[in-house]
C-alpha cells in the first residue's frame, strides 16, 4: 500500500468514527484547514465563504456552542477551530500556480447523519474499531471519504505543483445533507472565477471500480418546516375556545399530498413527520410538520412547493390558527456540461483502477445542493460537471450498516488529480 | 259536520291538491285575499309586507314567471293574484274593531314541499282524490291545514266583530320551509304594534287531542349555499394547470363537520348535498354545497356559521378557487312568554276538543323563522309563543305519506278564537 | 374535387349531424354496414364481435331503446340496423383477396361526446348547416371524419381488390371515449389472426398535412364510478341515526388524490365529479363519485387502481355505509411495432398529401383503448402501430368549436391505402 | 390551630412534596397504610383490591421498577410499601364497628400529574419550601389533600371509634387522573357490601367554604391510545413503496372530529395528540394518537367510542397500514343518590366551617371513574354521592400555580364526619 493510500485510510477512520452533522463540522474543518495550510493553499474560511442569510436549517446557539465543547475536547486542532466555532464551517482552499491556465475548482462535503452505527461484528468499522465514538451521529452517506479524497487531491496538487497551471480551489462544504449548505457557499460568489467546477460523490448503487462522468437527473426540491400556533382550552370544558392546531396540521398533510401531478415532469411530496398537541384533553395548541417537496426541474418544485404553501395558508384560515413556514433546506436541478463530462470520462477510461466508464447518466436521482454551485458556473459561462466514484457498498446509504470499500479513495483521488492536468 | 267544519275540509284539500313552495304561494295568496276581502278584513299585501332583501333562498326570475302561469291556469283568483306575481307571497290582514284593545297576531304559513306525494290506495289523499296534482310538490308538512285554520279563524273573527275589541292580525307567511320567509316580514315591521303574537303549528308528534302551549327549544339555524370556482383542465394532459373545486369542497365538507361541539348547548351541523365536476377527465372547475348549521341559541349558531365560514374561505384558499357563501334561510331560537302561554293553555283546557293541555315543552327541536316575528314582538314589550295542535300522523312530516286528522281543524280554530276573547 | 373526396365529405357531415355516443352507434353503424355490404365486404356484426361481459359503461335498456328510436327516424338504414339496436355497434367488414398474404387490420372508431356544438357563425359546420342535430351531442374528437376514413379506405381496396393480396379487415369499434368499447371486440378475438394492426387518429395537435407513424407515451388507464350508500337521518333531529354517505365520499375523493407518486413512472389520479346527498336538512344516504386513474404503464396503472380501491373501501368502513366499485372503461398501454411503423412512415413520405412524416412521438398522451387490440396482435407475434394524420383544427379536442380540416380524409385514406400495398 | 389541623398540613405538604401519578403512588401508599395500620384499621392492599386486567394505561415495568426505586429512597415506609411495588397501591381499610350498621364507603384518590410546578415565588409551596421535589411532577389537582382529608377522616373514626355502628371503609384509589384506577378497585369487588359511597373532591370552581352535596353531570368518557404501523420507504425514490401511517393517522383526525353530534346529549370528542413519521424524507411508518371520548351518558359515549374505531379502521384499510386501539382509561357516567345526598347536605348545613351548602349541581362536568364506585353501589341497591368541597383556588386545576386553601382540609373531615354519625 502507497504512503498516500495509508494517509487515506488513516484520516477516513478518524472522520468515520468522529461524524459531525450539518453546520457542526468543527472538528473535521480544523483538520482540512490544518493539513491544507501546512500543504501551502491559501485558505478562506467561515463566514468569508458563506452567505449567513442562506444558511438553511443551521442548528441553534446553544447545540453549536455544546458542539464546539465537544470539538475542543475530541481532537479538533485548536489553532485552526476558532473561525467555525459559530458553524460557519465552509473552507475555500486555493492553489494558484501563478501560471496562465483555468481556475478549477472541486466540491466536497463533509458533514454526518442523526444515525447510530451499527455495533454488528460484521459490520466493518465496529470490527476494525472505527466505530462512531458517538450515539445518534454516523457518517452513513460517505462524506468522511469525500474529505478524506479532497485531502488526498490537495497532496497531490502539493506534489505536483510545478506542473499544473492557473488556479484550483477546493471548496469544503457544510451540510450537504438537507441541502442546506452549498447555497450559502455559492451566495459568498466562491464560485464565480470558476471555469471547471466538480462536485462527486461515492456508492449510490454505481459498482465498485465504475465510474459515472455526468450524473444528471438531480431532483430540484424545498425543505418546509411548518409550526402552526393555535390557542388550547381544555377538549371536555370549552372545547369551542380552542382554536385546533393539530387539525390545521392534519387537514394541511392531506391536502398536501392531494398536490396535483405536473405534466411536464416528475413531483415529489412528502409530510415525514407530524407532532402536535400538548395532552389528550386539550384542544391541540400548536403543531409541526416536517415537509419535502421535489420536482424534475426547478420550476416544477417551485410549482409543488407554491401550491403546498396555499395548503398550509388556507389550513391555518381553516382553523384560525397562525402558522410558520420556514425553509430550511433547498437544492435545484442541473445538467452536467458535456466537454467537462468528457474530460473526466477520458481520465477514468485511462485510469488502472476504474473498471468501467460511463459518459452520462440521467436516470431519476435524489437531490444535491452542489446544484446551487453548478447553476452559478453556468450562468457565468463556465462548465460544471457531477460524476460518481463507484464502490462496494456494505449497506445503501443512510443505513446504520452503510460502509465503502476503502480502495476507491486512492482510485478517486487519482482520477480527479488527472482530469486537472487535462484540463491544464 | 258543522257548516264551518265543512268548509274548512273543503279548503284544506283544494290547498292539498295545489301545493306550492316558498314564494310561489300565488294561488294559495290570491283564495286567502279573496276570502278575507270578503270577510271585511283590510288587506296589505306582497311587497308592501316584506322586505325583498330580507327574502333568503327566492326562486329565480323564470322559475317565478313559468309558476305565475300556471297559477293563473290552475284555479288562482285573478282579482287578487297580481300583487303576488313576483313571488312576494305574504298577505297581512288586519281586523280594527276600533274598540280599545290589545294588538293580537297570528302567524299562518302556506308553503309546501318538494315531495312526490305517495299514490298508494292506503293513503288517504290519494283515497279521497285530493293527492297533489303535481308531481314532485306536496303538502306534507301540514301548512295546507295552517293557511286553512287561519281562514277559519278569520271567519269566526267577521262573525262574532261585535263581541271584540283591539286589533286582529292575520300574517299569512311564505316560505317557511327553509326558514326563509319570515324575516322579510319581521323586517317590514308587520309586527311592530303587536301585544300579543301566536304562532301555531299542527302535529309534530304531540298526540291527537292534545295542545302545547308553549312550544320552546328552537334551534336557532342558517342555511348556506356554498359556491366554489376553480379551473378546469385536462387531468391527464395538464393535471397542474387545474384549480380543482371538487377538492376544495371535499376538504370544506370534512372540515365543516369537524367544527367543535360548544359547551354552552347543543350545536348541528350538516353538508346534506354536495355537487361538482363536470367531466371524469376534467379537473373540476365548479362544486356547490347546501350546508346547515344549528345552535341552542342564537349566538351558538352564529359560533358555528362563523367556523364554517372560516373552513370554506381556508378550504378556497387551498386551492386557489373563488368561493361564494349565500344565506338562504335564517331562524333565530326564542322562549314562549309564560303569561300567553297561560292564556292559550287556559284557552284549551276548556275547550271540549282538547283532551289534555301541556304548558310548555323544552325538549329540543327543529328550526322556525316564526322565532324572528316572536323576539321582535318580545323586545317591543309584547308577548309571545308557539303552540302545537297535536294531530293523528299517517307519517311524519316531509314524509310522502304525510297525513293528518282533518278534526284538528276546527279544534284548532276554536281555541285560537279562544284565546282572543281572553286577551280582550 | 374528386368523386371520392365528394363523397368523404358527404358522409362526414352526415355523420356529423347525426353524433351518437357510445354504445349508441346505430345510425352510424347501420350505414357503415350498408356501404360495406354494397362494396362486397365480409361482414359480421354486433353481439358476434363484442363480448358483452367485456362492454364497459354501456348505457342502460331504457336509454338504449329510446336511442334506437330515434335512431330509425333518423336516416338509420333500416335493413341493416336491428342487429345493433342493443347497443352492440360493432361491425368486423373482412375483404379476403383469396391470395395468399397477411391479414392486416385497421381500427376505426365511431362515437361522439355529450358536448353542447357552438352555434357560432364563425364555426364551420354552423356556417355550413351540418351542425349536430342534437343538443349536447357532438363529433368534438373527429370520429366522425374517422369512421368517413375507413369507409374511404374500404372504397379504395374494392376499387383495387386485383391488386391487392392476404385479407384486410376494418374494425368499426364503439365506444373509444371513456376507453370503453374496445376490449369487448379484442375479448371476441376480432384481431387473433391479425399479422398488421393500424389505428390512427386525425388532429391531436399534429399539424396540419404532418404525420406520426408511431405515436407511443399511451397512459395505462381505469375509469370507476363509485356508488356510496348511507342511511339518511334528519340533520337537527336526529344526526346520530345516519350513516354518512356524502363524508365517505369526500374522505375517500381528498385521500384518493393522496395516492403516492410512482417512482417508475407518471400516473395521474382523478375525481372528476362527485354528487352526493338528497336535501339540505338530511344526512346524506348516496353519493357517487366519477374517477379515473392513469399510469404511464399497466403496472403501474394496476398500482394507483388497487390504491384507490384501497381508499374508497376505508371511506366506506369509515362511516358504516356500502359502497360498489364499477369499471366503466379501461385501457392500458403499447409501443408501436418500430417495422410496421417503418411501413407507415415511407408511405406518409412518398404520399404527395403528407408535408412531413416523423418516425415516433414518446411524448406523455392521453388514454386509448386501441391499446387492447396492439397487445393482443403484438403476443400473437404480429406487429401493431397508432399513427397520426396531423390536420388544422379550429380548437381542441372535446371543445365546443372543434373542428377538422376536410382535405385531411383523402390524405389520410392515401396514406393507410398505399401501406396495405406495402405490407402485401 | 387543632393538633388534627396541624397533622393535616404536615401530612398535605409531605404529599405535596413527593407527587407521584398514577399506578405509581408507592411512596403514598405505604404511608397511608403505615398511619391506618397504626390507627388500628384493617388493611388489604394492592392486587387484593385491585383486578390487574382492568388497570387502564398502567405504566411499564421498566418505569415501574423505577419509580419503586425512587420511592424507597424518598421516604416510603419500607415495612408496608412491598404489596405496591409493582405499581397495584389500591387500599382498602376497614373499621368494623362490631355493632349492626350500615357500611359506609369513603373514596380517596392519591395520584398526581406530569406537571412542572412552579418555582415562582408568589407561589405558595414555593414561598413554603414544599414544592414538588420532582420535575414535571406535580399535585395540580388536590389529591394530596383528598389523601390527607383521607387520613384526617381515619383518625377520627378510630379517636371516636365507642360511638359509631356499622363498618366504615376508606378506599384509597390509585389513577384517578385519566380515568384509570377506579374500574380496577369496583372489578375486584371492594364496594359491593357498601349501603353509602361517598366520593368527594376539593376546589373545581367552588368558592371556598361553600359546598355541593351532589355533583352530577359527569360524562362518560374512554381515553384511547391509537398505533399505526406502515412501511417505511424513501420518499424521493420509492414513494410507492411505503405504507403511510402519517397519512392514515391525518385521515382518521379529521374523520374523528366529523362523528355526528347525538340528539339525546352532549358529546365531546379530541385528538388531544398526534405524532407520527421518522423524518422528512421518509414515508412515516408510524403514527400514535391520544384520543378521548366523551358522551352525556354511558351509551352516547359507547357510541361516539364506536364510530371513533370505525374511523380508524377505515383509516388503516385507506393507506394499507396496521393499528392498535388501546383503552387506557375508561369513565361512565352516573347520577348521586338523593337521600344520601340530603344527608351530606344536612352535615354541611349544621357545620361550622361550612358557609354555604348547595343540594345539587347538575351541570355539565369533566369525567371521574368514581362512577364506577356509584353505579355498582347503586346496582346493589346502596346509595351514592359525589360532594365537592370549595376552596379558594390559586389557579385552576392542571395549572402549574394549582394551589388550595389549606383550611378546607379540617373542614372536609369534618363534614364527612358528621355524615357518618347521621348515617349510623
Amino acid at each position: 500500500m502507497s504512503k498516500l493510500e495509508e494517509k487515506l485510510i488513516e484520516w477516513r477512520r478518524d472522520f468515520h468514527r468522529h461524524p459531525e452533522t450539518g453546520f457542526l463540522e468543527m472538528r473535521t474543518a480544523s483538520i482540512v484547514a490544518s493539513v491544507l495550510d501546512d500543504l501551502g493553499f491559501e485558505l478562506r474560511v467561515g463566514k468569508d465563504v458563506m452567505s449567513s442569510q442562506h444558511c438553511m436549517g443551521k442548528p441553534g446557539k446553544e447545540e453549536t456552542e455544546a458542539h464546539y465543547q465537544w470539538a475542543l475536547h475530541n481532537g479538533a486542532i485548536k489553532e485552526y477551530i476558532e473561525p467555525f466555532s459559530e458553524g460557519y464551517t465552509g473552507i475555500v482552499a486555493t492553489w494558484d500556480t501563478k501560471k496562465d491556465g483555468p481556475t478549477i475548482a472541486f466540491r466536497i462535503d463533509m458533514d454526518a447523519l442523526d444515525i447510530n452505527e451499527s455495533q454488528e461484528d460484521s459490520h466493518f468499522p465496529q470490527k476494525e474499531g472505527f466505530r462512531s465514538t458517538l450515539a445518534y451521529k454516523m457518517h452513513a452517506c460517505g462524506h468522511d471519504a469525500h474529505t478524506t479524497i479532497g485531502l488526498g487531491l490537495a497532496t497531490l496538487i502539493a506534489e505536483n505543483k510545478d506542473s499544473l497551471k492557473g488556479k484550483i480551489k477546493l471548496i469544503f462544504q457544510p451540510a450537504e445533507e438537507g441541502t442546506r449548505g452549498a447555497r450559502s457557499m455559492a451566495e459568498a460568489n466562491v464560485v464565480d472565477d470558476v471555469d471547471y467546477f466538480i462536485a462527486s460523490h461515492i456508492g449510490t448503487g454505481v459498482p465498485d471500480g465504475h465510474f459515472v462522468a455526468s450524473k444528471n437527473g438531480f431532483l430540484a426540491t424545498s425543505k418546509l418546516d411548518i409550526t402552526f400556533k393555535g390557542v388550547a382550552s381544555h377538549a371536555g370544558g370549552n372545547p369551542e375556545q380552542g382554536k385546533n392546531a393539530l387539525l390545521a396540521a392534519a387537514s394541511a398533510a392531506l391536502n398536501i399530498y392531494a398536490i396535483p401531478r405536473h405534466s411536464e415532469g416528475a413531483t415529489r411530496i412528502n409530510v415525514g413527520e407530524l407532532h402536535a398537541g400538548s395532552g389528550r384533553n386539550i384542544i391541540a395548541d400548536w403543531a409541526f410538520l416536517k415537509i419535502e417537496t421535489r420536482g424534475e426541474n426547478t420550476e416544477i418544485n417551485e410549482f409543488v412547493k407554491a401550491q403546498a404553501e396555499a395548503v398550509i395558508a388556507g389550513s391555518a384560515q381553516m382553523y384560525g390558527v397562525e402558522y410558520e413556514i420556514q425553509t430550511v433546506g433547498e437544492a435545484i436541478s442541473a445538467e452536467g456540461s458535456r466537454e467537462l463530462a468528457g474530460v473526466l470520462h477520458a481520465s477514468a477510461e485511462e485510469s488502472p483502477y476504474i473498471l468501467e466508464s460511463v459518459f452520462e447518466d440521467n436516470s431519476p436521482a435524489g437531490s444535491e445542493d452542489a446544484t446551487f454551485f453548478m447553476e452559478r458556473v453556468q450562468n457565468n459561462g463556465g462548465q460544471a460537471t457531477y460524476c460518481i466514484f463507484g464502490t462496494e457498498l456494505a449497506a445503501g446509504h443512510h443505513n446504520e450498516k452503510f460502509d465503502i470499500n476503502e480502495k476507491t479513495l486512492l482510485s478517486a483521488v487519482h482520477v480527479l488529480f488527472e482530469s486537472i492536468k487535462k484540463l491544464n
